[in-house]
């Protein structure tokens, strides 16, 4: 691998006081700084576009927004932190009761130093969020809120790189940028997936083609499966969110709807071979979820999971000021590039064979390939009994215990040969 | 539930005196007293008519039956207790040595205090059941056997009540009436499917049509399908076979042949989620069984299951006059009409739906459909994602953990905002 | 059984000092001792014939082999031992230094007193094994080497039997002749099988029919492929390769590659019902392997397992001098053959029947077929509910837990009366 930690670092850095939306120059901002990694198109898709069973939203402007106190302190101003805004809310400027102000107001008593994260894309109202420490020492009297935003025609943005291979058969990396300043989830996605993408384009002779998408949550995945759902329908081999990949949590893999996909068998072969002895592995569930809710959603049923580390809903600091820098850790962020790649490479090293001789063993040692070493024979009378059209090298790696990488290379030995050829999926 | 523990009492009084049997008096008079309770079409068979590979027999007459000890005491009198005579014995009256009469006794030497219950509908010959304690006192000498019984040309009566619903899909409950002062096995099982049946009745908007047959066991349930086999094998989509409802035992599943039916889920579902905790499953099994093993033969094979309680064969009251009017108890009978109910209305609500919007997740906020509380966004997003088809709600809850009543609540709003629409199955 | 230990004796005795190879008189000479019991069919294929991806090699023809040492001492004389030649082996006479000795030299330092089976079939070659012991012992100087062989246009040479039964749907016996002197692998299989044949032929009534075979591994059962497999794939119902069945250990069943075949089931119920308790059950495996290797091999995939005892691997006396008359017992070899034929009983015991009267139960008291012990019952009622053209006897002595016997003689009566009939598999 390439990426060091001073890159992701520098990276991470830029990338988090950004005021991220659904929609709005936030987002642009990002995929800007994501593009100097990735060569990606920017798509704007208008507001007021229909995009499946959704419309595309206005663009959300946010300028400022703060309160002052009674005492004419200046609090929750966006400045300071942007979760202090309600996410997508609507303008207002005025001299309020604190009661009336308690109800546009959001903290956790049970985690009183967190500011929580609030959007309210579709309904419109404003709200602050503060923490529950600071609201209690709030004083009674009159506040004056000053929210300066705008809902404005404008679009939808999101970014998408190709990276071709022999086949246009896909694989898809997902990623979001709409949370403004959070850790885990989400700002580990976009820039694991960014490093990814750099790692692939540095490796020769990919087997397969890969899309890499950069969107808002939800309303991007579902603009983009609008435009691409039904090429992805016939061409998606494998696909995965990537999020929540930067604590120090143990590797969580969610598998895909089908369950048993290329997608499935790959992470889950990669996870049982690596080092980490804990990783956790869960059935398709839609909900909690991020965009595999759109992809396996069951018009598409695309092949697609997720691997992360700790899963959002499952850590406190979720959805809140404390998935922060010090929630995750760049180390982390190597490693779950490194486990993504890996299973990249499962994936690219899985093909599947039909045995040409089927009738008996072919005679190995008249074509001068009979191996030397009794593993390497198990290997290849494995491949060659099981190249019978129904199963892949991962299932052949199932079966018999051997490594893919030895089934691979024995795959190679056979092709070169001429006693296998390779077939499509 | 309007049944009372009084109503129960006074039906399982009134039914417990009658000499039923596979056909004759007994039977009318028992199902004329059930009729009571249920509105029902009584149907005679004539002797003679070719029933699938059977024939309706003839119908017994018995009118008296006892004997004379050689010191003058009468006994084994079938007023005293039917059970006495072996059910359809032919008619006798001689004088008899003690040995030969013995050739006609039945009684159980592990069980001395107790009368069997013994049949011969298909071999003629006569026979008397005796407490094994009785029989140990009877004295040498000659005896005098009087059995007043007739077999004649007649019919085998069985009665059929229909509950219409909104679609011709039918519910069977199917429970037998043959057998004389017997409690578990049988008593409960008529009366408890009578007082279903009111309850039922009064349950309005019914989605499917309930058939319950009132027959005599085995050639009544051949009869019966002699009529309605080919109707039920297009119409029937659950059924249970009432017996052995009556005694303290925990509840027994007997799964349909099929065994994955809408009504093992359904039995299943409702079992795991009851408050009680104790519960036995089994696998169908062709030996011992009731009228299952008609709805249940290869060229049928119908979707009938059979909840009990303590099941034939697993208690040692069973085919005795032990299995009597102490060992079964109201307060049982009432929790299997209660059970029974819980798992009709378990297949009322378990739809099947297709999620008209499949591509994507439908935006619920637009249609003013988004719920507040997250558990009922999950029953939401659970319900849509799931419903291509390939799931009824039964098998969603199982995949989910939400509980039915919920899913149905979630169907019904998707229903209402157009987003869903039912399937049959 | 009509096999004594004394034949057994007899013949493991005049076999074990044959000098076999894949080729040649060795083999020849042993079929014609086995011919005394099988009356079977010798068939030559030539050198140079093209049998699927194999060319039938030439004959090796050896008669004699030794090393003189520089001390004048005779030794490796393969009239002492015949594995002290690579079976094989090129010709050589020539007087070689000690150093040039050693690279032909075969011994096994972790097993010193052992002198190893090598052969090199495909690969031009000179070797001599040699205990490890002795090999420590060698002075250095000249050594005289004298290899007296030639490699002939000649034949491959195996011996095949068929046992007509009832049907043209056959059972394979397949069992190899070409390891000189080596007692569990391979001389327990051709003799276990030999008297097997013998006991089969004494069976009246065969159902199946039965092809025995007795060749040199791996290219032997090509050759036969070659000619049969057409036939086989269609006409073959179970089959087994008979190896290493002459040690004290515990059976081991390998399962043929599809897995669920009759030749699996059937081992497997023998093996469960056996008064053995320990028995090994295990997958298929193309290697290690006999010849399994190929008729389970992907283009023929046929019904064949192995029934054996320790397995080729599993035992360190393995392909080694010390796997010899005292490593086999007559009385496990006895064992073997009974437990075959019980495999082959279950085999011809195991019909698939249709119950002609599916709809409800048939009535067995009017047939006079009644059974009188509910046992029997039983086994009538499971008979006739699951014959539905789905599943055999032993799958239905798997769902009832009622003996294959007791289902037998069950449907014979069945049959008797009319109400089953047997159908093809």
């Amino acid at each position: 691998m390439n990426t060091t930690a001073a890159e992701i670092q520098k990276y991470i850095y830029r990338l988090w006081p950004i005021m991220r939306s659904i929609t709005g120059d936030g987002v642009r901002e990002s995929l800007g700084i994501i593009s100097e990694i990735v060569d990606m198109e920017i798509v704007e898709v208008p507001t007021g576009t229909r995009v499946l069973d959704w419309v595309v939203p206005k663009e959300w402007v946010i300028r400022d927004a703060y309160i002052i106190r009674p005492d004419g302190k200046k609090i929750l101003d966006i400045h300071d932190n942007n979760l202090h805004i309600v996410n997508y809310s609507i303008p207002f400027k005025g001299k309020i009761s604190k009661t009336e102000l308690e109800n546009h107001l959001h903290s956790l008593p049970e985690m009183p130093e967190a500011i929580p994260y609030i959007t309210s894309y579709y309904v419109p109202r404003w709200g602050f969020c503060i923490s529950h420490n600071e609201r209690l020492t709030l004083p009674d009297g009159e506040y004056e809120v000053y929210i300066d935003a705008e809902h404005i025609d404008g679009s939808l943005t999101y970014g998408e790189a190709v990276l071709p291979g022999k086949t246009d058969k896909e694989i898809l990396l997902s990623t979001y940028v709409c949370h403004p300043s959070l850790g885990n989830n989400e700002l580990s996605g976009p820039v694991v997936a960014a490093f990814l993408h750099r790692e692939l384009a540095s490796i020769e002779d990919r087997r397969y083609t890969y899309r890499f998408l950069f969107c808002p949550e939800t309303i991007g995945s579902i603009a983009f499966l609008s435009k691409r759902g039904d090429y992805l329908r016939k061409k998606l081999h494998a696909g995965y969110v990537v999020t929540c990949v930067g604590d120090n949590g143990p590797f969580t893999y969610k598998r895909s709807r089908r369950g048993d996909t290329t997608a499935d068998r790959a992470a889950e072969y990669v996870l049982k071979v690596s080092k980490d002895t804990k990783y956790v592995i869960k059935d398709f569930f839609p909900v909690p979820g991020s965009d595999e809710r759109q992809y396996c959603s069951p018009g598409f049923n695309l092949p697609v999971g997720s691997l992360m580390r700790t899963m959002y809903g499952q850590y406190n600091e979720y959805h809140t000021s404390l998935d922060n820098l010090q929630y995750i850790s760049i180390s982390s962020m190597l490693d779950s590039i490194r486990m993504y790649l890996d299973i990249l490479i499962c994936i690219e090293y899985n093909g599947k064979y039909l045995n040409i001789f089927p009738e008996g063993e072919p005679q190995l040692i008249r074509r001068k390939i009979f191996p030397k070493l009794s593993d390497e024979l198990k290997s290849f009378l494995w491949v060659l009994n099981y190249s019978d059209g129904n199963n892949d090298l991962l299932e052949i790696s199932n079966k018999s215990g051997i490594s893919l990488d030895s089934l691979y290379n024995t795959a190679l030995k056979c092709l070169r040969a001429g006693i296998l050829h390779e077939i499509e999926d």
